[in-house]
């Protein structure tokens, strides 16, 4: 964990240094917040001008970064290369001891797999499955035959409800639940008031899928609720009941899929997007920030708006907009003399008159 | 739970079967996922091409179906019909056991009723008051002073907070908090910082309300946040302090309901959708997805957009926006010649001045 | 706790009595709700004509309001002073007994300050610090090596995660998570799927923050997430790494702020607001409620809107859209007739023919 030098920070990260390769490094920052002794990185062109007042002691570029005083570790991916040096200088948190602790409840009948780790107050209950090497931190929740296989993380307050499946290397985020009731009613309830559609399916989250903090994700009204092996998902999105989404897509802070929406393999929905009921979303397809998919998107379109259409199309729409009260003024004005040569439009009476007159 | 036959499923919903009523179904699924030997239904028109190419072994359409090769069971409401089916292959759940976990905290001066059920973890605090047959899963919580009625349901995590009082056959999802402070704050605190307006009001939920997960409800500022009977509410929305929510009304996934809001009975507020301080939506009326009202809403009206307008408005708005590029395009080209025209317009003039002349 | 003459409620209150000061009140009420014996106010114009409506026994009136029959206590800030009036009455809830409670789970290597309360099934971990009189309700959590100062409250289930630091009279929501993982992932990943950037940064809360219930707050991917003092959170809020907000922000509910944003100083983000990326909004800034701020907010600036803009040239947009299809329509009809005019104008070269004749 002490200090490297830059030639050093290079190897790792098999960059080239641009100055004193002797500069010794000891922290990481960011390029504002940087001070002497600490590493710092440019993934973004529109960082370029901190590189002149940046205070840190080298900086890892790209190979298109401009010149500067700074020494500097050029490299093909910078925001990698800082994660390498990231974890260097980050002291790995001691591992949590495997085995239960003792305010926990653990029901007999569950069956937890090898060096599993049960934090204070976590609950497993009857019937549920803990695979191999599984932390489960504390306040976490197993439910009645619920599933999570090896090298797995329930961080505190997770929570995987009754009947729940997830793969192997799963994360689920603080506060997260997984296999709350769809949100289906009927009408004709007592009392003329809806009445619940039971909700009888379950969820299954695929490997390598990592929810972020307070997720919740229904399961099925029947079947299956599905999240593709390495789904990632940020805080606060929302996914409904029989959602089927594809492997690797990526699903930003309060998004919202609603039920039975299909969203494709490698797709991107950014933060506060959303896709409508039975919407298909397909493979590789974008959708912008607030955009909301009321229809199918076809496979790699880039969607913004709302309703969601072609991102050029709500582009040219938003220039638009913002020129549209010069641009109805001058067609007013334009309007307007007309509407006067309109009147004196009725000049060709004048002509019959003068005609009239020459008659 | 063993596999039936299709004149019993008919029997079972009240529907008539047409096609081999001697077909036998283990399971149920839907018309994608459906294979040999289960049964499916379709309650969407847009679905119907899906009849076509369904391995299910029957169908439970509605009267309006479209002819097709797999025997079906006629309904009326093929949506309900499919839940009785839904329900007859889904094994109960073995119920929880009455009594309190041994890893539960139930304060002394707390009362439960008969049969209730309190799970691993969970929490009841002096005073509180749980009703008869009520279940409270792991890691739930009541607090000082709070009631819930008879044969109620808190999902594991699920908080009622200090004083809250819910009625009977009231459902609260994981992770949701009732009786959260409300979000005042008046200027002029230390350091000329905000301070916190005292939050010293409840919230009320009535019979039969059921709260989605991690969905938050705060606590009125003085006297109560009151959510009528049979209020449902899908996951993460937030209803704010001094919200009052007429019987019947259902609230859709990050949806949100600003202090002192009024929404009325039977209202509809679609995903996404919000309502704004101290406006009141009236009985009946329908929030479209991610409608925002800024204003009233007038019973029955059907809203959309932000801030939201008659629906109708919206849409022509919407069809409107998406040709504007091409008709402000139009009336410039008509504008161009026009303004050339108009300078041609100056002829009249020359016509007197000739005519000057012929005077 | 009992009764009062309307003349005590003035001195309380510092205030003016117009009607009869002799009237009794023994408790607090909204304009609509309050009943005989109940005293409310009236903070906002356009409530006053329930001033003549209302059943409460006296109302708390600013200087312009108008005269009513009711007697009214006249003051500079009714809404500040009906909550002075609103403690007299709200009986303190007994104070929480100090000490751990025997369900709790306390790290033999946490501090713990004088005074500290530890409600049941709560959770400190190793190496967690707690101020004096700090207290910590049921379910809430304080991760490894993370502190909060003195003063502070931790709702049921709130929950500071490992290393996250937290000041003097902090407030955590219940459900809410501080030190969830930053969400960031890298391209190339095994089997193509996205890889986890490494998130080893904290989150730092200064004095006087308050947090309301489910709020995440994602630690930065190194350095530091920093609330500046006494910022203001609403429920259900999102702050992403390494994220930072000045002194005495408001951000209300469903807002969303995302990574590496730099919020100023008194800013006010209303509900369902957002920041994107790497955006900077100035000191005092203010988003309209739905505003997404995709590129900087200058200080002061008021922006609504999506992308965020000028709140007047919205405004206006706003009016122009509502007014769109009739001025379009009046635009076309106006063009139609100058088309045919345009064929009129002809004419100058009829009359040229005319004039040929002529010649």
């Amino acid at each position: 964990m002490g200090p490297i030098r830059l030639s050093e920070v290079a190897r790792l990260v098999g960059g080239r240094v641009v100055g004193d390769a002797a500069v010794e490094v000891s922290g990481v920052a960011g390029l504002r917040e940087a001070g002497p002794g600490e590493i710092s990185f440019l993934a973004r062109k529109d960082y370029a001008p901190l590189l002149a007042s940046t205070r840190a002691a080298a900086v890892i570029v790209g190979r298109d970064a401009p010149a500067c005083a700074t020494p500097v570790v050029v490299v093909d991916d910078p925001d990698a290369a800082f994660s390498r040096v990231v974890e260097r200088f980050t002291p790995a948190p001691d591992p949590l001891s495997p085995g239960v602790h003792p305010s926990a409840s653990v029901d007999p009948s569950a069956v937890l797999g090898a060096g599993v780790s049960v934090g204070p107050c976590a609950v497993v209950e009857g019937g549920a499955r803990v695979g191999d090497r599984t932390v489960l931190r504390a306040g976490s929740y197993v439910g009645r035959g619920a599933r999570i296989g090896s090298d797995g993380m329930l961080h505190p307050g997770a929570r995987l409800l009754d009947g729940v499946e997830a793969g192997d290397r799963v994360t689920v985020g603080a506060g997260t639940v997984v296999g709350c009731d769809g949100f289906g009613f009927l009408s004709g309830g007592p009392g003329g008031l809806p009445r619940r559609v039971p909700q009888s399916g379950t969820v299954v989250l695929g490997d390598d899928v990592d929810l972020g903090a307070c997720v919740t994700v229904a399961r099925a009204r029947f079947g299956k609720t599905v999240l593709g092996r390495g789904v990632k998902v940020d805080c606060l999105v929302q996914i409904a009941h029989n959602v089927r989404i594809g492997d690797g897509t990526i699903v930003v802070s309060q998004a919202g899929i609603a039920g039975s929406a299909r969203v494709g393999r490698g797709v991107i929905m950014a933060a506060q997007s959303g896709v409508a009921g039975h919407v298909e979303v397909g493979d590789g397809a974008v959708l912008a920030g607030r955009a909301g998919a009321t229809r199918d998107v076809a496979p790699g379109e880039v969607v913004s708006g709302f309703p969601a259409g072609p991102h050029a199309d709500w582009r040219r729409r938003e220039v638009l907009l913002r020129r549209l009260p010069a641009l109805l003024e001058r067609l007013r004005k334009a309007g307007a003399p007309r509407r006067k040569a309109g009147a004196a439009g009725g000049k060709p009476k004048a002509a019959r008159r003068r005609g009239g007159r020459k008659a």
